[in-house]
């Protein structure tokens, strides 16, 4: 197996300008082009307290862009019903290639949720990586897994 | 009207880093240089909560850069009276170039402040829209509108 | 004198990535690796609160690799034994570059907690300022100085 390598400068700057564009598009809203930035195959992970209940009734491994987009549409209307603006931040990004041409990434995320009448709140904090293909052009996740931060890690196993 | 586009990664870059001066000389209270990079003729509007109050009650919307140096020196001023220190945090940028050659970047902002005995505490999150321009061989901002997450959104008229 | 100058580009990138990978590090609790980013003879410096109490008892300026990764395990031990999960995050990063070829890096720092059955809690907010030289092919600090931002500000000759 070849070990990971650093991607050069110009790859490790899209990917950043990519996760920028896919998160205004969930901050936004826009479900259907924020799905687009998935495969059609992608497979999303969260790895959350077992109590934890996603809107809508969501599971926590979402298989295929169609359950990908739903629950994120779930979660969006929820939060406009309860007028809850979320800001999702993505930071420490960290990019690697492999052999086959896919990219890994590396990356923490922080939730921000502003409430009416009660303030700002760090709602979540958590450690990601994704499996980044080019398709179309453009690239897309193809497998994300989420740590919420709240969460007893998994064994390996259980996100490999 | 033509699309705006992606930025080369190395313009990306300039304005990553002039972000990041122009907000350590936010924080270090460097008003005057700070001021410096907006334009002479800059528009500097803030959408917030209609009960906000701006420090020494500076207006939302601040014409010229005399104004929105005087709003921020104010700001700094009771923030220093107050020991408080704030942190400005911007993040998820995007930039494209329009066909006149300015740039139009989007992005997160949070406020995070640190008060004396008092514990820290992220104080507001924002979403903000700037057109860059190129002047005396360095970026500049001729416009800024920041939406407070705490604001209704206004109509697309109000901030164009 | 020389004045410090801007860096290119791909410095810029690579020293983005540096901080992100050094994170990811002490995130990870990889004690080991995460001191090899610092020189063998680094100063780690915090600018604290004098009530400010460090896990173990570590002091406020570190010297020297075995110091600051004694101290960062201390911290780390701490951590795992209360079931607190901390980020660290790095922004608003500027590079410069001395005459001598070693870079000169100022950030923000935000650390969040993640409290067992206690939601989520940005601990502490920071500035910080690196010197970085390249050795054996790498980047590593040379110098590190983190300002709290609840403590007060020191005399500059203290931290030079």
């Amino acid at each position: 197996m070849t070990s990971p390598v650093a991607v050069p400068f110009d790859v490790y700057h899209e990917i950043q300008e990519f996760y920028a564009r896919q998160i205004h598009l969930l901050g936004a809203g826009d479900i259907e082009r924020w799905a687009r930035t998935f495969t059609v195959d992608a497979v999303f992970e969260q790895n959350a307290r077992p109590d934890r209940r996603f809107a809508r009734s969501a599971k926590a491994v979402r298989r295929g862009r169609a359950d990908i987009a739903a629950a994120a549409g779930g979660a969006t209307a929820q939060r406009r019903d309860e007028s809850v603006v979320r800001r999702y931040w993505l930071g420490m990004l960290t990019v690697t290639a492999e052999a086959d041409g896919s990219l890994r990434t590396g990356y923490y995320g922080a939730l921000i949720n502003t409430l009416p009448d009660a303030g700002v709140d760090v709602f979540l904090s958590t450690h990601g990586t994704d499996v980044l293909v080019r398709e179309d052009d453009s690239w897309q996740v193809r497998h994300r897994v989420i740590g919420h931060d709240d969460a007893p890690e998994p064994a390996v196993e259980a996100t490999a």
